[in-house]
């Protein structure tokens, strides 16, 4: 049997993987031929082509640099079977949900992968998590995917749990897209996201998004003060399944002022698993009854870059609420 | 053989534990005795004396439910053998903390418990929960911990992860205190944070601490109104193991000016699992260089509540600074 081999853009925007020794400490600094090359050392599958787009610890990869990833990418899905994209692993969740939802109905598969030790280490990372992305590209898959310790996790899934361990993502809330062992990449075609339409770019953000993770005791003036700097959309990460507190500092009655207001709010849980669920305690039902949006099981991550993208669609709360409650691309798992 | 009953004080302040169905949804409302009446009725090891104290969700507890707690604990080390608390599972983590803090050198177990059912649900967990914090609080060994699950964490390390299922929280960063199994309490004593003197209630507490998740993108203006808003402390979980973005939006150059304002602003990782480590990237060298004081291995909560404990004694960034160098109860393991 002959397989064709297949046409894989690797796209390189900096990160840990592409890092190297600087007297501040680690930079980013090696470029994309050195990152192609060690794929084509070990397999002549791909016809690789290879693009520096970022040299950026991904600490600073923002909306600005979101759009530059998402237009490379979205000039090319064209021309190409699949298209890795080398990022730091420290908002490459953020960056994966982002591009979810900016990239409408991909038709081929875009895997975001890096590593946690550099390249260039003996006891590098990156070249099993280069083979996983890889091969998930070449899958004929189609969607936005997290490549890293051979497991493929859904971009809007992914989350950083580990600071140092090579098994830094989790699939929060769903399972994986795929795993890898003997019998090679397993699919998991369940919970691949379908796609409703052409492809296009759907690049218009609106970054004015704080988010808020609740601690005992916070200040309701944070509230006033977020109007007063003009966001359009807050998230709250409340405790448990969603829960203010509304005794000596009612958070609960000056969400009613923000949503009157014209703020979006959307309300998720500061825990990492499982879904919010403010039907529950009288604490998260005055939160719904005030018109916060429910995050349902969306990763924190996810209902970021969800609101900075619809916020960029428009600013009416009732949207903002239609398009909270559709699933696009995985991201949250509607059971009521 | 015979062994002495042991003398515990249960401690009640609401939570889902105590909580029944009312027309706005649960609500704590079942009190101390009712309670108590499940290890009564279970075994005859105990001589319990029970006491409500608060009846609230524990989203709506505070520092000033905090104080209340700390000082019915303090009043009562010296009567019993051990205490159990019960508690609201949503923000244990917190107060769980905040007393490790509060209550120095505690010559007896204080062990909180709840549940994520009802008491009076056919299903609840509460019953496993009270039989392990009673066993923990008639152990002999003192500290302040979380039961769960047949688990038993230190207070400092204790993390509610999931929002429904009964494994709600895990030992961060430390092996658990103690695993329950068929031979009994299994205690790691390792782990077991020594005492250095007699036993004090150190209840001062500065409450004006402001959490920040780091986003893509966080416009840097929020540090000038926190410092507008008088807040004396700032914790920042940053991206990673401490990265915070500086191109665009220059949020290491902002860090320094309010540091230089006198506040103390401590930087932990958003990441769940493993430390935080400036050492070594670029991004989180710049942050250290600018004064910002490092959180280690501390869970946010720890983090956040020995900040508010910290300023309760000192405004002075050097005094915080040496005060989060040190190990005060297994909230903190140094390496460097």
């Amino acid at each position: 049997m002959t397989t064709a081999k297949k046409r894989i853009l690797l796209l390189t925007t900096g990160g840990t993987i592409a890092s190297a020794p600087s007297s501040e400490g680690l930079v980013p600094s090696i470029d994309s031929g050195n990152i192609a090359s060690v794929i084509t050392s070990i397999s002549s599958n791909y016809i690789i082509s290879a693009k520096d787009i970022l040299h950026l610890d991904s600490s600073n990869i923002q909306p600005e640099e979101w759009r530059i990833i998402a237009r490379h990418i979205a000039e090319n899905v064209n021309s190409y079977d699949g298209i890795v994209v080398t990022h730091g692993t420290d908002t490459m969740a953020y960056t994966a949900s982002v591009l979810s939802f900016m990239l409408r109905n991909l038709p081929i598969p875009v895997v975001l992968t890096g590593s946690q030790l550099p390249l260039l280490n003996p006891l590098t990372d990156a070249v099993e998590n280069m083979r996983s992305a890889f091969d998930m590209a070449a899958s004929g898959v189609a969607g936005l995917f997290v490549a890293f310790n051979r497991k493929i996790i859904l971009g809007t899934r992914a989350v950083k749990v580990r600071t140092t361990g090579f098994n830094a993502f989790e699939s929060v809330n769903a399972p994986y897209a795929a795993t890898i062992d003997s019998a090679g990449l397993n699919i998991n075609y369940d919970i691949i996201p379908k796609t409703d339409g052409e492809f296009y770019l759907d690049e218009t953000l609106e970054n004015s998004v704080f988010l808020i993770k609740l601690t005992p005791g916070l200040n309701p003036e944070i509230f006033d003060v977020l109007l007063n700097m003009n966001y359009k959309g807050i998230v709250i990460e409340a405790f448990g399944a969603g829960g203010l507190h509304f005794i000596h500092r009612d958070l609960v009655s000056k969400l009613q002022k923000i949503v009157d207001h014209g703020i979006s709010v959307v309300v998720c849980s500061q825990c990492l698993y499982e879904r919010s669920d403010f039907s529950i305690y009288q604490t998260g039902k005055k939160v719904l009854e005030k018109g916060a949006i429910p995050g349902y099981d969306m990763t924190t991550e996810a209902a970021v870059t969800k609101l900075i993208w619809a916020l960029g669609k428009t600013h009416s709360c009732d949207e903002i609420r239609k398009i909270f409650s559709h699933n696009y691309v995985g991201e949250i798992h509607l059971t009521d």
